[in-house]
C-alpha cells in the first residue's frame, strides 16, 4: 500500500478527492491519501500545488516524484529542498480551456467585440471586420498549450505564426525559434498571444523593444505569466499608441493590487486568472498514470528539466 | 460576346467591377459588364443585389438567370416579374466571416467576457467557466452557413444540436428536423445561433412558446433574419429572464431605429448587419463560374426553389 501525500491548499482537498481515489483505482494502484504527516520518510508520491503550506522537501526521504498539479512550476523548480523527480501537469481540460479562452479573445479583438459589448456611442456604423485568413497572429510558446491554441486558431484560418526557444515544427503554423527567430515571428502580427513558461530566459520577455516589433496598433494577449510582459514598457507602449490594447489573464503579483493602473486603463482587459486551470477529473488521471509509471518502472510523462526550468 | 447587367447599390460596383471582370476572364467567359441598360432584351444575365433600383425584371426578355450577390433572397424570391431562373449567392468568404461571428460570439457567452470587457465593479473573483465539452449549443438552420458554423463550434467540442426543416446529417452534430424537432433541439440549449432563411414558415419563429422551451438563462444570438424573431416576445422573455442575453445582427428593420429598445437594453448586444457580407472576390468567382455553366448547358449552382422560399 503506497501513501500519497496531497499538499494543497485546503479548498483543492474537496475538488480532488474522489476524482484521485477513483483515477488510482482505476490505475491499479493501491494508495492511501493523506493531507498532512507525523512520518515524512514514508511518503511515496507528493502530489503538489503552491500555498499548500510545504516548502521544505528534504524530510521526504523517500518520495520517489513529486507530482504538480499546475502546468507552471516556476515557482517550485528552483527550490533547492526538491531533489526528487518532478512532473509538470499537461492536463487535456487545462489545455481545452486554455484554446477557448485564447480563440475566444483573439476572436473578440479581431472583430471588434467591444465597441458593440460597451458602445460609447451606440449607432449603426457598418465596419465589417477583414477575413480572419488575413489577420496574422502570433503565438509564442509552443508547448503543450500554446501549439493547442495555434493549431485550434489555424483552424479558424488565422495565418499563424510561432515561436519557441527550440525548434518545433507544426503542421500549418510557420515556426521559428530562438533568438534570430522572435523577431520575424512578432513583425506582422497583429495579435499576440504569449504561453511561454517562465524561466530566466523568458521573464521580461515582452519588452519596450520587442512590443516596438509589433505592427502599430497591435493587441496582447498573456494567459501565460505575468512576468513575461514588462509591465512599465507595456503601459508605455499603450499609451503611446503602439499598442491597440492588452487582454492580461496573469500578472507578477496575484490577487492585482486594488490600485494598480490595469484595472482602469481603457485599453487593458483583466480576467482574473481564469483563463484556464487544471481540472480535477482529467488532472487525476494525470497523477494516478505517472504513479503507476513509477511503480511499474517505467518513465514519468511531463518530466520537468531543472536546467531549462520546465 | 454576352452581356451581363450589373445592378445593385452604386458602391457595390466600384468593389466588384475589378474581381468581376477578372473572375470571368479566368472562367473563359467573352462578356460586357454593364451598369445601366438602353435595351434590356439584350441582356444576357443579371447580377442583382436589392436596392440598386431594379424591381422589374419584364423588360429582360432574353435574360438567362439572375445571380444574387445576397444569400438571402426573401426580397426578391416574390417578385411576380421575376420568371428567370434566380441563384443564390453561396460564398466562400461570407461563410468564413459567418463561422468568425458566430463562433467568436458563442465563445464571448460561453466564457462570459463582458463582466471583464466592460466590469460593473472591477474585482480579483474568479470564476472558471465550465469546458465548451459541456456546454450545449443549438444551431436552426443547417444551410451552407449554419452547418459551417456548426462544424467549427463541434471542433471546439461544444455538444451541438441542428435543426433544418428537412433531414439532414452532418458528422458530429445532434441533427433534428420539422415542427417535432424544433423542441428537442432548443431545451437543454444555453446558447442559440439563428441561421434559418426567411420564410413564410420561418417567420417569427422564435417566439413566446419556443423561447420558453430553452433553459432558464440562454443566450440568443440572430446573425440569420432579423424577422426570425419575434421582437416582444424576445424582450419579455429578457425582462422575466428566461433569456440571459440576445446579441442581434439583423432586423426587422435597418439601420435600426434609433430609439429602438434594443440599443440601450442591458441584456442586448446590437451589432450593425456586420456578421458578414459578401466578399467580391469570391463572389465574383461564383458569378462567373454560373454564367460559365449557363452558357455550357450545365445546371446553375445554387438554384433557387421557388416554392420553399431559397
Amino acid at each position: 500500500m503506497l501513501t500519497v501525500l496531497f499538499s494543497a491548499p485546503a479548498g483543492r482537498w474537496t475538488d480532488y478527492e474522489g476524482p484521485l481515489t477513483r483515477a488510482l483505482r482505476e490505475a491499479g494502484v493501491e494508495a492511501r491519501i493523506v493531507t498532512d504527516t507525523d512520518a515524512p520518510e514514508t511518503v511515496d508520491y507528493i502530489v503538489y500545488a503552491p500555498n499548500g503550506g510545504l516548502s521544505d522537501f528534504t524530510p521526504f526521504t523517500g518520495a520517489k516524484a513529486v507530482l504538480s498539479l499546475w502546468a507552471g512550476v516556476e515557482t517550485i523548480v528552483t527550490n533547492r529542498t526538491l531533489t526528487q523527480p518532478l512532473c509538470r501537469m499537461v492536463d487535456s481540460g487545462l489545455e481545452e480551456g486554455m484554446v477557448e479562452y485564447v480563440t475566444g479573445h483573439v476572436l473578440r479583438h479581431h472583430l471588434g467585440m467591444d465597441r458593440y459589448v460597451a458602445p460609447e456611442a451606440p449607432g449603426w456604423t457598418r465596419v465589417v471586420p477583414p477575413l480572419a485568413r488575413d489577420r496574422q497572429v502570433a503565438v509564442l510558446g509552443l508547448g503543450a498549450l500554446g501549439a493547442a491554441c495555434a493549431r485550434a486558431l489555424a483552424a479558424l484560418r488565422f495565418p499563424v505564426t510561432g515561436w519557441s526557444r527550440s525548434p518545433r515544427a507544426i503542421d500549418g503554423i510557420a515556426c521559428f525559434h530562438g533568438d534570430a527567430g522572435l523577431r520575424p515571428a512578432l513583425e506582422r502580427a497583429e495579435i499576440v498571444v504569449t504561453l511561454l513558461p517562465l524561466t530566466g530566459a523568458t521573464e521580461g520577455l515582452m519588452d519596450a523593444a520587442r512590443l516596438g516589433w509589433l505592427p502599430e496598433g497591435a493587441v496582447l494577449i498573456n494567459p501565460g505569466r505575468g512576468a513575461l510582459v514588462d509591465e512599465q514598457a507595456l503601459l508605455a507602449a499603450l499609451d503611446g499608441g503602439r499598442l491597440g490594447h492588452a487582454t492580461l489573464d496573469v500578472f507578477r503579483e496575484e490577487p492585482l493590487a486594488a490600485d494598480h493602473p490595469f484595472w482602469t486603463h481603457p485599453k487593458v482587459t483583466v480576467t482574473p486568472h481564469i483563463a484556464s486551470e487544471t481540472r480535477p477529473a482529467s488532472a487525476a488521471r494525470v497523477i494516478a498514470e505517472n504513479i503507476r509509471r513509477g511503480e511499474a518502472g517505467e518513465p514519468f510523462l511531463f518530466l520537468v528539466d531543472r536546467g531549462l526550468g520546465y
